[in-house]
């Protein structure tokens, strides 16, 4: 079965330090949720091989499915590959798949530290395609991405459709009351539609509107029911838009 | 004694689904290193009060300071404070001074739903300045901060020079060379000097350079030393510069 649920392992110092903006986890959500699976939580940690280790083992045994960002490199903080087998007890061993497409690749310029990247846990499955030859690694439930975002990105697709799920559908209602104000009609319908979840944001700056009111889930009419609610409980003349 | 390591709980559904980019990490990620306190993890969580609370009371303990980032308007979505007090076994409260402050604010619109931000885990420090008048709750080491943006750039120097630890020194050289050739240069100096935390970040497509390497410590010899032996190592004229 498709994973349902999913969490997210980010890896870099530079990301804790802030020395780069972390650009890879809105991609991943907003994929996740295109596929219809709930991403329930995301941890970011240092280059740290136990903290990585501990971390994946816990989110590896609580959600479906994991994905780390970074760490895959051929350098010394590089330590994603060892932490993924630690924590599941495996060894790291040199493919000989990724080994002949790094030789391939780098020719005569071949360092030992390209070849670094030929190790994965023991037992890793590579997934690649005829777009994508470099592998993703998967080890259990554990999808292994590199933090540089053009490569996330370009990575993606070849196990996308693993996770396709009945998808979510969203309406929004954008309206010009604040909210306190809209605390009790929201209150009252959100006891009557537990299937649906329902949340607000509001924008501080943005001249169209002062609050946004998303409602979501997985059954349409549900979710159709409740964005009608909803309206019913709000002055017509506060609501700009429906979506 | 000021705090020298942090975490951060960051919370929403719209940001785990994808809606909203989260946007608070990176500001506050280069505000703690510059004040010398180091972030050691980020965690994002649904608006669940058990979820958060569980997160909370860990990383309460682990760490000399947290910050959380969202959940405190008034609608049902907002629950970081119920979450907070639970987290440490306090009642959720209606403060005087905070009620004060949001009936001037409301005047004759003022709802329940307004008055529901006055409620604070029992026992809450409240801190403000002369600037921000609008206090910033603190429960035991754990600092409560809004998730828009724009309010928690506004709160933060309120607290901010709590936090003044001695500083990092960084240097940054930028090469042309790639990963696999730096691995062994890297190596030999990243076990010299085990006080100095090393970096390497490729950039794929910078026209400028391939690698950017990054040494960081407290201690500015050590690490203008390892910046000296890394530079011994490579070959000058695949340094791009030097900072």
């Amino acid at each position: 079965m498709a994973p349902r649920n999913a969490a997210a392992l980010v890896i870099g110092n530079e990301i804790l330090s802030g020395k780069i903006q972390e650009g890879n986890m809105v991609f991943l959500a907003r994929e996740l949720r295109e596929l219809g699976v709930a991403l329930e939580r995301i941890v970011v940690v240092p280059d740290d091989v136990e903290v990585i280790a501990r971390d994946v083992l816990e989110l590896s045994r609580a959600y479906d499915a994991v994905f780390t960002s970074g760490g895959v490199g051929p350098t010394h903080d590089d330590v994603t590959v060892e932490a993924v087998a630690r924590a599941f007890g495996r060894r790291v061993v040199r493919d000989p798949t990724m080994e002949g497409l790094i030789r391939a690749f780098y020719g005569t310029r071949l360092t030992e530290g390209h070849l670094k990247m030929a190790d994965v846990p023991e037992g890793v499955r590579l997934v690649s395609s005829e777009e994508v030859r470099w592998p993703t690694m998967v080890v259990e439930n554990v999808y292994l991405f590199p933090g540089i975002p053009e490569i996330f990105r370009a990575k993606f697709p070849v196990v996308r459709e693993r996770f396709r799920q009945a998808p979510w559908h969203l309406r929004m209602i954008f309206t010009n009351l604040d909210e306190g104000v809209l605390k009790a009609p929201l209150d009252r319908v959100v006891g009557r539609f537990p299937a649906v979840q329902i949340g607000s944001y509001p924008k501080l700056t943005d001249p169209e509107y002062r609050v946004k009111l998303t409602l979501e889930g997985k059954d349409r009419a549900q979710v159709d029911q409740a964005t009608a609610a909803l309206l019913a409980e709000l002055p017509p003349e506060e609501i700009v838009r429906v979506e």
